[in-house]
């Protein structure tokens, strides 16, 4: 597949790594670079370099943020006896554009998985019970996506917190089965979150 | 649409910037790099910075090159007596695929395009005319893409060294009117070789 010079070649490979990117996008992209000035590299290096040292986890619930707190866990206006289980903060993303969620989350940052190496003590739980006695959180919704991994997961999460006597919900199967909670749309996801039941 | 917290967005942006990056692939990108860890970033961005920084313009052709000349110009097995002048180094790589053309390259670096603010100026075609005359070259071989810029071209490069007195020729129309060469299949760009005509 080389036909590239190496440091070329090795550029494309450094963008196929990325998630989504196949060998001919990865193409076009290195291509990209190659015709940028020095300023323009330079403000596409930092903006990555700079994104990756600025953002880190929040400490009270594990999304990503650029501040102490993230932005829902800093707000007065968030109802803390409601807590969302997400796998991820772009399942955050997703549920803040409804606009429909007041509670705050709670970021795993990843599914139990056997396959990707990625067992219960990888995931943010540890804090989990202990922020559900101590907030006096009344109900945790469970809204890992769809899938296998997911569905383990969360099975694995109420188990976790079930000693805290919380209630314990898990979103409708509004979101069609084996799919990613980043791809529903507004209205299925609007009904999902309607339709939770006790898990 | 800049639901991201700020520095996240501007790695989105930064991403977004290049060609042929969406923008929810551009968010895939940038969350797969707040997944990496500090040597894979390391190993992301130097690829890139590398890259930028070993590859630069072959001074005989104008190819890209990361020695000094490019392995083409360098190579002692070429026929320094045919030259295709193509838009870029993609298409130079297309062309290296199908394994059938033995000359040279000269590569132009772009297209006249007022619209894209590119001027005959801004090519690297200074130096051809002169590169004819003084290697003895039989053909010069036309090879800008199917489009109204690179007919312009083509029409503005024949005129250029029209007065050296080389045969000039232009790819047959075997490749799709409208279409980049990059994209052409093998058997389409040797029929456009085959068939090529005096211009």
């Amino acid at each position: 597949m080389s036909e590239f010079i190496p440091p070329l070649e090795m550029m494309v490979e450094a963008f196929r790594r990325l998630p989504g990117v196949g060998r001919k996008s990865a193409e076009r992209m290195a291509f990209g670079v190659l015709d940028m000035d020095e300023d323009q590299l330079n403000a596409f290096v930092s903006s990555i370099v700079g994104a990756k040292q600025s953002i880190h986890a929040c400490p009270e619930c594990g999304n990503i943020t650029a501040s102490e707190l993230c932005p829902i866990c800093a707000s007065a206006e968030r109802d803390r006896s409601i807590i969302c289980v997400v796998e991820d903060s772009k399942a955050v993303i997703s549920f803040e554009k409804i606009k429909e969620f007041g509670g705050v989350y709670h970021v795993l940052g990843g599914v139990i998985s056997p396959r990707g190496g990625k067992s219960p003590q990888d995931l943010n739980l540890a804090s989990l019970p202990e922020r559900i006695t101590s907030n006096g959180v009344k109900e945790v919704m469970i809204a890992t996506n769809a899938t296998v991994e997911g569905e383990t997961t969360a099975m694995y999460v109420s188990r976790i917190i079930k000693p805290t006597g919380v209630k314990i919900t898990r979103l409708a199967y509004g979101i069609p089965v084996g799919a990613d909670i980043e791809y529903a749309d507004k209205l299925t996801l609007l009904r999902a979150i309607e339709g939770r039941r006790e898990f």
